[in-house]
Order: structure tokens, then C-alpha cells, then sequence
């Protein structure tokens, strides 16, 4: 099981792909894309828990229901969230699907919208409608970057990965992803957009609850800024054109592991290219009393902005990693929790151990960072990956709409 | 009923401080001091709710149950937190304090102890001690500045004001009070340090219940960075010396609000000296449905780095505010919300309101800015006070202990 990088979404058979420039992005790249499945695929989504959801996320969700989870095409911008856009922007959504809808001749429940950018400004609805025909004459099987492109924000470098899984039966399906990601993420996935196909077949069900699992131990893993946004969104579309089923437990255990370990691979590229991130962080949190309380602990520590300036000054403040666990809210005996960097025990039984600081500020300057922390409160264990706060976050984050 | 900010803690009758040069901080400043009540003064305190309390916490939480909330003095270091730091550390806060307890000829638990500064590091028991008999030579009753200089650590500028208050029978009391802030600082007072004296004479429950009170809604309603700590304190010492006694309802009422009114302006001048501060910013909660729900609304955009570095770039990018909003897990109706920039209505009713660029951009590049987010869900409102997040904030936390 080896993961491709050059291309995703068009590796599984029967999806096309295409992408073009409307001008919503002030750098002139691709804004906008178009992905459509050959026939109607069995579809399910996660979103964001942002009690402001963006219009894209409230039609999408609609659209799901209505069509009983069957979509053919997603149609995609970058460069305005539509969110918090008000009615205007509840119709610009129907709009962009409406005309997607008529011009590929499928029922207009079976086509998702998705939508990344500034909050608070107008879709221009005209520029998409106008651009369609040229994604639909472009669409193609071949990997595609157009589309991969068209999703992407603040990102430095565009994310796809995919995947060709062999069940028990030794036939195998496809699996291809591609996402943005950059700032704002956070658990629960924020301004954060996916877009997963596979050729396999499967129950809307299996999908969904395959889904879940995955996005919960990937995703929901990984935080750059603790901010999380009104438009996340992970779509993933089975076909079942590879003639492949999904359908007894052992292959439904295989189909999950997979979508997990391409959603992973997605969520390990968006920290690394977090907004200014200069440091990779990994936080496993060990023996806690359930999953939710690592989890918790994780985050706590990759979302200190003590600890993840310290990061980035490559300075060995270890004592900021113990006090960001410490403000978890998570049940822990505080005397019996060990802290270890790079494997080497820290700080342990109430005691700081000795340790050379040079070979502290050696593990603090590294690019790739590993920290744990045991609680040993219990037999569960997470890992978080988190990346530094540096000078181009702020950079970054200071003149995002000028 | 005015404040003075050249005094503090040495303005109410009874009392006197000093400091010294130890050299625990790296710059040559004053980084011990010491306050002595002439008489034991009823005392009480409030203390981090990190799991892992510093050494002089857990020192000092003992002593005043020892001493039944009797107080002498206190001492107290910048430029070590004395946290994490394992038996060595407990022994040297104890024997700090035993020390300042002979010298003074006081019972050891009339004596307290606090710490600021890098955790996991020695406290130097031995310069300490040294110190302590120049301290006690150099204790004055004048405004001192020695003393409200040997707490700051990142601080750009000393904190320090006092008020003297009439109470109806026309009879007055004094209260002073100093304090550290900078970075850390968070609901529940994450390293900061605070000391309050007062000549009233003060049961110890209505002082802690005065004390309790005018926390909640002085330091626990600002926010720099959201990070808490292992080290914070609040010690107020109430001494008697002016003989004036707080009894009845009204008096408590008189003393409650003069307490909070001087640990607010002592809040709001942490925020605006908040690590990297460049601006300061009033975040307004109306009608939520409980004051824990206003309070946890502006903590989540008071805390939101996307909304303080677009702050920080005088970016109008008000849809990140909703956005902070939205992730409180607060209950509301997101279509009854309305946010106010400077008085000015943004976003009500679902719909973003007509507003010029250009007066969104002059809002945003102001020194205050001032917010309101009205839920509409109920009768309580609280103020939440925080800064922006800006490239001095990385760079002084990049390198605190290097």
C-alpha cells in the first residue's frame, strides 16, 4: 500500500476533474474547480461545528439529504468563503449549483458546493456562471492539478495524495484526496476543505461512518491556530466503478484504515504547511483515562502560543509544555505525569530530571519535534501534530483581506 | 473617589516594602522584594487553577490556613518561577520564607511567598538569604518603587495605583495595590502577581469574598494570550491600621467595589502592556443568557489569534470576530446576533450591514477598538479586555529563557 503523490482525486476510475481562473483570488491562480463522478456516487460529508455555518456548507447539507446522498459533481472556489454573506450570498450558492446542475444535465440536489476565502465578502456569481462551460469542456481523467490548485488559500504548496487498496478478495479499489488547509486549523477542522473520491462501493452507511472515524483521528488531530471556521468541510464520493464491494466486515476494517491513512497523510501536509510554520510537532499523549482527555491534553499543548512561540525560538522553555497540560482540564495526578522529548525523560515523579541544556536547545532547534507526555492516568493514548507560531503567522494573519 | 498611581501597596497606613538586586534576572533589575505589615493583617488570597502549582503556591496556600489567615509579610522574587522544580524548589521557598521569619522575628506562617518568571529552573536559596537583611534595612513607608520593580518580568512599564475611600460615616480607609502582567495572561490570572493592602479593618470572609469578586471581574475578564500559569497569586492584606471597620452591608458594598475598581485598572494596564501590544481592545457581550456566557463569548474572541493579528494589521476582516464567536459553545441563535464595530452595526439579522471600506479600515487602525456582540438570548453582559497579537509578541516569547 503505497501512496501516490501526483495526483488524487481523477486516480479512481470514473471521476473528472477540471479547474480555471475567475479572478476571486487576487493572485490571479486557480479559483475555481469542478469534480464530477461519471454516474451518481454514494456521498457523505463532515462539517464545520461553527455555529456560523457558511451558505456553501447549509445548501451542501440540504443537497445531501434530498438526494439521499447521491451526488455527481462538486463545484469548488477559493478566495471568498461566502459566509456571513446573508441572503445574497444563500443565493449566489444556489446559484453556482443551479447552473453546474443545468449545464451537466443532473438533478441539482446531486451537486455539493464548497467555498474557502475571505469571510464577509459577495460571491461573484456571474464570474463563476460564466466560467462553467470552460470547466466542463476541460474536464479530465488524467491527474489534473487545476482542481487541486483551485482549492488552495494561504497554502504554500497544494496537497493531494491517493492510493490503491487490494481487499481480501485481492481486487482492489482506488483512493485519492486532495485539501487546503494553512491557518485556522484546528480540531474540528477549520477553514479546511477535502475532497475525497474512491472507485470502491459502498453503503451509504459504511461511507459515512468510515468517515467519521477517519476525520476524527486525522483532522480533528491536528491544530495550527486553534481558530476554527465556518466552512470546513470533507466530502467523499464512492462510485463503486471498480466493481469492488465493501462489504464484509474485514473489508470494511481495510476500506476505513485506508481512507484514515490518506486523510493522515492530507492532515500531516497541512500542519507542515501551517500559515508561517517553521517546526513540525508531534504530541503523543500517553496512558491517559480515555481518548477524548489526550486529545484534549494534545491540543492544550499544541495550541499554547507560549509553547509554539517557544518552538519557534528554538527555545528549550520546557517548563511551558508542563504548564499548557496543566491549564487541560483533564483528570491527571499532576505527580505522576512524565514529560520526554526526543525520548528523553524531562521531567518525571514531581522532579525535573537532569538533562545538558545543550542537548535541550539541540532538540528544540530541530525542524521535525517530538514531545510526550504520560499521564499515566489510564490506558489511552492520541497523538496531536501541531506545528511553531512564527513571525509570518502574524505576517500572514495582519493583511489577509488588504 | 480618585486614583493615585505614583503609590500602592505602601499608601495605606501600616505598611512598607523594599527591594533588591539578587541578579535571578539577566538585566541587573530589581528582582526581590519584601512587604511587612506593622501588625499581622487579616489576609487572603486567590491562586492559579493550573494543575501544576508552583512551589511558593503550594507553600503559601499552607501558611495562611497555618497562620488563620494572619499575615506579616511577604516576599517574593521575579526572574524564576520557582515552578516544576521538584523538591529542591519546595525547600527553597520554605527556606525563603523561614528566613524572612527570623529576621523579621515573626511565626513562619505569617510570612508568604511568590515567584515569577522562567519555570523549571533553581531558585538561588543562597543570594536569596543574603539579601533578605538589606531588605529588611531598607523597608520604607514612602511610595517605593524597589519593591513594585522586583515583580515585572516582560513588563514594559510598572503597574501600581491606590484610592482612598469614604465610607458613610464619613470616615476613610486607604487600599494600594501592584501588579506584573505581560504575557500568560488569562482568565484565571495565568503569571501574574498581585499585591493589595488596605488599612480597613475587614473580617477574613467578607475579605475573601471582596477579594473573590472583584477577581472574577477585574483579571479573569482579560486575556493576552490565553495561556495560564503555575504561579498565579493575588494576596490582598487587610491591616486595621487606620481603624476604620468595614461592617456593614453597605460598607462591604463600598469596599467590594473600591477593591475592583483597583484590580480593574491594574487589569486594564496588563492588557495594554500585553507582550507585543500595540492595541487594546474592548470586547462587549449584551444580553447573553448567563454572565459565564458573555464572558466565555468574549474569551472566545479576545483569545482568537486570526482576530488579533488582523487587529495587529489594522485589517478590517470582521468576519473572523463571527467566526470566534461561533466556536464559543455558547448557546445562541447565529440569526439574531449583531456585532457593533465602534457603535457602528456590521452584521445583524443574518445580513452584513452597508458599511464604507474605508471607515472599516480607519475602525481597525485605531489604538482602542471597542466591539459589541449582542446574542439576543438574554438579560447579562460582561466587558472582556484583550490586546493584539503582533511580531514583538513571537519575538519576546521566541527567546524568553535564551
Amino acid at each position: 500500500m503505497n501512496f501516490s503523490y501526483d495526483c488524487s482525486i481523477t486516480f479512481p476510475t470514473g471521476f473528472k476533474a477540471s479547474g480555471a481562473i475567475v479572478g476571486i483570488k487576487a493572485n490571479g491562480n486557480y479559483d475555481l474547480g469542478l469534480l464530477v463522478s461519471e454516474t451518481a456516487a454514494t456521498s457523505a460529508a463532515v462539517f464545520t461545528r461553527n455555529k456560523f455555518k457558511a451558505a456553501p456548507v447549509v445548501l451542501s447539507r440540504e443537497n445531501l439529504i434530498k438526494s439521499g446522498h447521491r451526488t455527481r459533481a462538486i463545484i469548488v472556489n477559493s478566495g471568498c468563503a461566502n459566509a456571513l454573506t446573508g441572503k445574497k450570498g444563500t443565493l449566489a450558492a444556489i446559484g453556482t449549483v443551479a447552473e453546474v446542475a443545468k449545464q451537466l444535465r443532473v438533478p441539482r440536489h446531486q451537486v455539493l458546493v464548497a467555498s474557502t476565502g475571505v469571510i464577509g465578502r459577495e460571491l461573484p456569481l456571474k464570474e463563476i456562471k460564466d466560467s462553467i462551460p470552460g470547466l466542463l469542456a476541460t474536464l479530465k481523467s488524467e491527474p489534473d492539478n487545476h482542481f487541486v490548485e483551485s482549492i488552495l488559500t494561504t497554502d504554500k504548496f497544494p496537497k493531494q495524495v491517493s492510493l490503491e487498496v487490494a481487499l481480501s478478495s485481492k481486487k482492489s479499489f482506488r483512493i485519492g484526496a486532495t485539501a487546503k488547509g494553512a491557518g485556522m486549523i484546528h480540531p474540528n477542522m477549520a477553514t479546511m476543505l477535502c475532497f475525497v473520491t474512491t472507485d470502491a462501493a459502498i453503503s451509504q452507511t459504511k461511507l459515512a461512518a468510515a468517515l467519521g472515524y477517519a476525520v476524527d483521528r486525522s483532522f480533528n488531530t491536528i491544530t495550527v491556530d486553534g481558530d476554527t471556521s465556518t466552512n470546513d468541510t470533507v466530502y467523499v464520493l464512492a462510485n463503486g466503478a471498480s466493481g469492488v464491494e465493501v462489504k464484509t466486515p474485514a473489508d470494511y476494517r481495510v476500506f476505513a484504515d485506508s481512507l484514515l491513512k490518506v486523510l493522515r497523510e492530507l492532515a500531516m501536509m497541512i500542519v507542515r504547511d501551517g500559515e508561517g510554520a517553521t517546526r513540525f510537532v508531534t504530541v503523543n499523549v500517553e496512558s491517559a483515562a480515555s481518548y477524548a482527555d489526550a486529545v484534549k491534553v494534545g491540543r492544550a499543548v499544541g495550541t499554547s502560543p507560549l509553547v509554539k512561540t517557544a518552538i519557534f525560538g528554538g527555545d528549550p522553555n520546557w517548563g511551558r509544555i508542563l504548564s499548557a497540560v496543566g491549564n487541560s482540564e483533564v483528570k491527571f495526578d499532576p505527580a505522576k505525569v512524565e514529560l520526554k522529548l526526543e525520548g528523553k525523560s524531562i521531567f518525571k515523579r514531581n522532579e525535573p530530571q537532569p538533562v545538558d541544556l545543550r542537548i535541550l536547545e539541540e532538540m528544540f532547534s530541530k525542524k521535525e519535534i517530538e514531545m510526550t507526555i504520560r499521564l499515566n492516568a489510564g490506558k489511552e493514548s492520541a497523538r496531536v501534530f501541531t506545528c511553531d507560531l512564527s513571525y509570518d503567522y502574524v505576517k500572514i494573519n495582519g493583511e489577509y483581506t488588504t
